[in-house]
């Protein structure tokens, strides 16, 4: 469903065209100081707007607080943050309503719900949705200040040299996709809830969640499949379960063991291309060639880096909740 | 958590070396005629005993039902099934129990549970317990017999030629990991929860679970991140939501599409290698040489595609029920 | 926490006397056509303003639909609502911070939020949260209709003639308990879900999450602890389990068994009393003698109605979908 | 569903006749020194064969530990027991399997699992299984030792000479219906997760799904609705919250409030008695006269206090670790 977490639980919701987009935060600890500004740096990055191969919509990005913080700090009730849909142009969809796009969720929703779904934009299915996880992933960076996540793009296109990768899809008049990388320094170990609810899950779980993710990798992943068991064993070398190597990723048995927490994520290309494509026309029970209306993105890849550091830090925040290490009340 | 599912959910307990390792698998339709006979061809699967390169151990992997079932069919009730542990030798364990084994959870699993784990052959991290989900596997794929899961192995330590990829460990006397496909065909549209439980998601949260698995990717998968949104789209050729490639593995949006649902899944080298390997001493504070003892696979990859299968058969039944395509009473 | 429900699942937000509250409804099927004025009658009924023995507070009360409608009917996605505070006097609340207020949640909140709670109004705990419960409610009762869900009171401080028993509160000017009753006819049998959720179970979960409820009986309830079993069992008279007396409430084994559901429950009188009390003045640490200021309801009981049915609705449409007994797009 | 509990959760198996009945037991800290012995005691109490008025079937109530514990110690993974059924005599019921028994599970577990439960004994439904929860309680009670947890049967058949009560019962050859009150001491403050996590909710949701359990009231509970606020509200008396009186019954808001929880619950007479009754015979359609036949309490409400104990144990576990009040780890 739409709602994700076991103490630190987060509640999605909106559509791309309809009144708003929001997000519900239920068990941020009482007592954190929280403003809009904190979250607009986080939210400018996600927009990408002024980034070569990225959407040139202007959305409105700005936070409105609707519950759970008083006198500026959170209450420990549940925080809703909206963020109000302005600069839409709902007529680019309806009016290619019948043609579903390849690689878009236009067929199944409208299988699944019936054809009642909000279909302008993508509706739930949209990218925007992203903004309140990353808004939640704002906060929940400021419950864990000492655990440093980064991401950055290592690959566009295949290219390691991101703007030769970029270009290739300027080039080509096509979109593209890529592979984000995030560490996590400062991670205490101990973190994980095996069986079920290992770190790998959990993470997986809520990464495979954002739209056009296709893989997911930890430590060496699918390269640990052609290793040898000598050269993929990370050595420990001291009491605190410090290893040599870090094939690992940081996760032994599904529980954080102290090192770097290192994982990769396939972002397969944009759906929405301005090429010519084709696809069958449900009206007219036809073929029919189209191409894509509406202001897209070159390279998804893009944007995700700051929505991966959100939704890994909301995880976190919530293995860090179950195992008692961060307080109810913050002092 | 030990839990795992919303509709159709099982708990998984027990220890490689203590009385048993079972499951109980909550949720099943009432009526599914079930006996043990039923559960032993993928229960053997997964013993693999006399296969190259797996464990020489000859595990009692017989299924004691002990509720659930009347007259041979499922009541409706929580199914436990449990699988006596014979045949341990847990001495070799305790000999070397300060010295924590690189690639296994001997020391997050003692950092975190404070030295009470029962670390005898791994404990409850032991691959021992994947009996449990092998046995669940069984009987899910009977509640929906008309889904064809298949998998196989796709490489072994690099090599497609699987024979070749084996052959490489022995010779190296070392273990090796591989790569397992997975494909299900006559999965009906629809399947899939978003935003937080699309199929992706779910299935990777379950699949992470197993031991030693550290990526998964859905159709192209990280290949995607390579490709050309006009490459990497499939077109939709019918109004059954048929595309003409498969770029998306059978899920769009987080829902199937009805076309195969695919996936890949990296499986890391065994961690326990018969060669000589370093670590640090807890006892004496010193780095220490060993090798492991005990009888272990070269390759556990060569078991997993049992338990592949078992965990996928599972989060389908679950994701058909949520989507009512499975009566609470079978006819 | 802030959630509740499997399939039909409610998450609450919002304070007193905040910006607003609200409520997001997940899991309610596609294609229900829903407006505004649906809802307005449900939660002009748990207003009361007009009612003697209710709160003179005008509060506003009109509904804004932020997500999951399209072209006035559901989606299928969240549903999210919002009712802005507005005419709210937080200064009455202010002044007497440091003296918790006997029956209320000051001191428990204060203690377990560490004092960064919202405290005006009552905060989260304040009986204005239920307006949304209401809004989901008028919402569960349109997936529902052919059940019927109605409540009376059927005592005010012990009478059974309201009238008087209101005015007893009146002169005495003091407030006042009350017992509703509620019954549901039309369910089908089959629901609830044992062993832990029996249908008594979730729906005394959710009733005693109501403010002011300290007391759940179904059928004869607490008399029958007084009879013996032949006088208390309901004699089964037809195939469909038609019973000829219903001292079970409708419930057996957990289970709807066809017959009408019948439930009690004893509301408190309001902790809000125009009457002098005495509390502990956390500042001054002495006992202090004060009387409540603000708008308050001599009798909340006048207004519990219409919220037990609300959450009699929402329990009853999870069971249904649970069930399988309403679909997931509506036709 | 079988499962309850957030941290410390419990699933529940097994039938009256079938194999055994058992529970598992996830989220158990680490390091509980724990055996059989600690849970004979309680398991005793809830057999009560030497009580007058209890069922002469002599159950084998001995505890088999499956899984979780490891040198004497709890592990920190799951704990499975099992109970042997030995002693059954399943043909009592077979014999009368077309006359579904007033006031037992029957007739709603027949239509609602379509013939396929297993009947005999009450299956799923018996008393037997509350085995299970009187030994998870009793592992909850050593986790809070300095948490005081006692029941008391306040009335038998409407008396409060319990002697008496009982031989009303006897004299009439019936079953008879009782309330029991249960008192908690040294609960800290702040335990409960309110909106809907209150501890009135979730203590209520856990002890419906008790058998026989018809009614839940707290502090004044049923009284409460015929008082005045200032007869009703608890007056603060100091910086603790301790109260001058006690009709909360030591939870406002939902919360804990530091001073004694206090709340009592109706149990219905046994539905099974001695006595002649009537019901259909859904084979012959007609209704018929029998007697039930079978070893059964006059008054299950003499075995209740034990289970009731129990889950208010297990519940208060829960919550504790919610609060981190509890440590995963026990030094």
């Amino acid at each position: 469903m739409n709602s994700f977490g076991n103490k630190f639980r987060i509640s999605i919701f909106g559509e791309s065209h309809g009144e708003c987009v929001g997000i519900t935060i239920d068990g941020c600890p009482a007592g954190l100081l929280i403003s809009e500004e904190d979250l607009l740096e986080d939210l400018e990055r996600r927009k990408g707007g002024k980034q070569k191969g990225t959407t040139p919509r202007q959305e409105s990005d700005f936070p409105l607080f609707m519950s759970g913080l008083f006198n500026g700090k959170t209450t420990g009730f549940p925080i809703t943050i909206l963020f109000d849909n302005k600069n839409t142009r709902s007529d680019d969809y309806k009016n290619q309503r019948s043609i579903p796009r390849p690689g878009h969720a236009d067929m199944t929703a409208h299988q699944k719900f019936g054809g009642y779904e909000d279909y302008r934009g993508g509706g739930h299915f949209s990218a925007r949705l992203t903004t309140g996880l990353v808004a939640a992933g704002a906060i929940a960076k400021k419950i864990i200040p000492h655990i440093k996540i980064t991401t950055h793009i290592k690959e566009i296109g295949g290219e390691t040299d991101l703007e030769k990768g970029l270009q290739k899809a300027i080039d080509a008049k096509d979109s593209i996709g890529g592979i984000i990388e995030c560490t996590v320094k400062g991670l205490p170990f101990g973190l994980g809830e095996p069986y079920f609810d290992s770190i790998e899950s959990v993470l997986a779980h809520m990464i495979f969640s954002i739209p056009a993710v296709k893989g997911v990798e930890f430590g060496a992943g699918f390269s640990a499949a052609k290793m040898f068991g000598t050269e993929h064993n990370d050595s420990i070398i001291n009491k605190d379960g410090k290893t040599k190597s870090n094939h690992a990723g940081g996760i032994v048995g599904g529980i954080s063991n102290g090192n770097d927490l290192v994982f990769r994520i396939a972002i397969k290309p944009t759906s929405s291309t301005p090429k010519m494509q084709t696809s069958y026309n449900w009206d007219t029970n036809q073929m029919e060639s189209f191409s894509i209306k509406g202001r897209h993105d070159l390279c998804v890849a893009l944007r995700a880096p700051v929505i991966i550091e959100a939704v890994t830090a909301i995880v976190l925040v919530d293995f860090m909740q179950l195992e008692q290490k961060i307080n109810r009340v913050l002092l």
